[in-house]
């Protein structure tokens, strides 16, 4: 279809849903996606644009010119218009915003580029319907049918006093069923959630969870209103956000996917790799220090990998619970409190496991001291792997650094190492020599 | 405040948002959170109930009777109603609905019992504006008014059919600058996206999520319009998703959270670590086999830990990556091609690893042999963890199991097995003995 029959893939393509239309897009190549994109109109390219996948939109982008760009971005909302303008190069993003001829939006959309990707600023929209409380419903309703139209779904009206102060919301249906000459000061909802611009993106999601909110308000550091951000900006940030904790638990450290470049996917996991071949070549120069044990006790040897695998494995489990407490803002009481709770888990998990290993090693190997050496040192290794596991997230956390980190392979390398270690210091010390 | 003066207490908690009220009862013992339950009315009380975490609600509603219960069931929505039913013993839950007062509303509730949690069925309520499309906009008006009483929100309007059978959706606009003797069935939009009851959860949530909606209807398998979900719902389950996938990936097998008993957090983690403690054992006893190399090439052993944890760090990444691209329903291609990508990618990074090893243990050790052997074999298992650790998920997720199980530990012990014995028969090979 694609090869000229301009009128018929229009056509078709009309009746669709822009995601549907995205997601056409993002299977062709680029010279039949640049085709598309330049036959449709920019109502309908825009919004599929925000749907592509990043990697294709950007080489699409970089097929436009700075004008074409421009078109397309005054037909989207300003939260989108200035995503896409973050992912661009600076000097091209310039060209952008001097091409587009829509003023007032140009400028809505320079000022979210100042805010953090991350916070209340970066997330919002400019879009929003707000009403004086000094006006009147008559003189509010036909503002309102003005501003409406910039606004794709209007959640709620928002009422702000002379100094565009945040004051409360108004119900549709208390301005229908209000007189004419009513002042809004005497009809509006002085209750309003609201977050600051400040407020960081969890936080926001946070807050319109809890609420179940559809939308919130967003003031600047005067108490403003600047903004609006709708759920479903809030559903794609907490998607996003659990893809990249799940990555980090993973060790994959970039937002990446499966239909990535090999060197991409390669630039997000080998830094881990190399982190674990750190870890390896430590706990293989402990041993070294150890090797005097080889002759007599090269049973120890045998269990290495199962110390330093029980280690690793309890130390991802408390810090990943940690971490989600952490999340959900959770956690009650202290770190020692924490790091108790932690000790009595591991001392249940660490009896049983160790007890288990007693029985085989002791069948196996038939050596009672040896065997007591092994299962003792599991049980200290599994006690020290939980403090480390729970410790490390709620220290990066007090640091103000994201405690997702302190999870997947940075605790199972650092836990490998303790774990070897004091495996052997023990295992030497029972076994007496 | 608890000691006794309600009319404080009462005034203090009616100014709050619900969601605060049941922060407030989530950290009361029982005795006080039964106290103000039964303070405030059931209309407050059952918005709070709803966001109680879990096991403080169960003790809650253990303390009260079926009666009192059915009170707080009668002022919820019919889908949170259903999911209290559900947490409750089958008994009770027979007596809190036959002691329900409004018949309509308790079938409703009984009625969505049938479906799967996890299904559409299971997310939706029954609540939501429906006008029948041979009404007329009059008519339609007074009904909807009707309707509304007992919706919190109205998103949508949605047009049946004589046999109840979804049409499309009304817009608000459209309805109000219509006649009033026009029939629904020329002004109502035909086009709406909708799902069935048996749909995933997961895919309810892809859907409203590419679509960006806050509503969407759900019709049964005769097509007729059944209930609607909203976002709201949509956003906890998609939290609640990520979370279980999270936990599965470190090792956590049940919804457990920071604040649980040690006996729960225990039954959550314990399976996991005994996997690994019998994964260690299997390692052991292959290592055992190779015991003969021990006294000249001793220097062999010290490098397991490096090789089981690289094998497990590769297989989790690699299946992290495919669980989520099935996940998000964007993997492409076939499972060959999937596996060749990751044979590509996992020669790459085994390449960059083998050599930094290589140069460390020649250094180290100062042999060539046994540093090639040690090396080389660190790249075969970097390839074949990497192909384990693609084929099992996407192996599971054919057969219907949920991919996740197969990251974290289950990847990580068999990894370090299969590991070990290809490290050993390997290095065994090349060093000629």
């Amino acid at each position: 279809i694609d090869q000229g029959d301009s009128a018929r893939v229009k056509a078709i393509l009309e009746d669709l849903h822009f995601a549907d239309i995205a997601e056409i897009i993002d299977d062709l190549n680029l010279e039949r996606a640049i085709f598309i994109i330049k036959l449709l109109d920019s109502e309908t390219t825009s919004e599929a644009l925000m749907e592509l996948d990043e990697d294709q939109r950007d080489r699409i982008l970089n097929e436009l010119s700075p004008k074409e760009i421009a078109d397309e971005l005054e037909e989207m909302d300003t939260d989108d218009a200035a995503d896409i303008l973050n992912e661009l190069p600076d000097i091209l993003a310039q060209e952008v915003i001097s091409n587009m001829g829509d003023e007032q939006h140009a400028e809505d959309i320079v000022d979210l580029l100042r805010y953090d990707e991350n916070s209340a600023g970066g997330l919002m929209a400019k879009e929003l319907v707000k009403v004086n409380e000094n006006w009147t419903v008559t003189g509010c309703v036909s503002e309102m049918r003005a501003q409406a139209e910039n606004v794709t779904r209007v959640h709620s009206i928002y009422v702000v006093d002379n100094q565009q102060k945040l004051k409360g919301r108004l119900s549709l249906k208390d301005l229908l069923t209000s007189a004419e000459t009513t002042p809004i000061k005497d009809v509006y909802i002085p209750k309003v959630d609201y977050v600051n611009v400040n407020t960081s993106g969890e936080e926001v999601a946070r807050v319109m969870r809890k609420y179940d909110l559809e939308a919130i308000p967003v003031v600047d550091e005067l108490d403003r209103l600047v903004g609006r951000i709708t759920i479903d900006d809030i559903v794609d940030f907490i998607t996003e956000e659990a893809e990249k904790d799940y990555q980090l638990a993973s060790g994959i450290s970039q937002d990446v996917e499966a239909n990535d470049s090999i060197l991409d996917l390669t630039r997000a996991r080998l830094p881990w790799l190399v982190l674990g071949l750190v870890g390896g070549i430590g706990a293989a120069a402990i041993m070294g220090q150890f090797e005097s044990l080889f002759e007599e006790y090269a049973v120890l040897f045998l269990f290495t990998p199962l110390i330093a695998a029980m280690a690793g494995n309890v130390g991802v489990q408390s810090s990943a619970i940690i971490v989600q407490g952490i999340a959900n803002d959770d956690l009650r009481g202290s770190i020692s409190s924490r790091l108790l709770k932690e000790v009595l888990l591991a001392m249940l998990n660490g009896v049983i496991l160790a007890l288990l290993l007693l029985v085989y090693t002791y069948f196996a190997q038939g050596e009672i001291l040896t065997s007591i050496a092994i299962s003792t040192s599991l049980f200290c290794v599994i006690i020290v792997a939980g403090l480390i596991g729970t410790f490390v997230p709620l220290f990066l956390h007090k640091r103000g650094i994201d405690p997702a980190l302190a999870t997947g392979p940075f605790i199972t390398t650092s836990n490998d190492i303790f774990g070897i270690l004091i495996y052997f210091l023990l295992a030497k010390a029972i076994i007496g020599i």
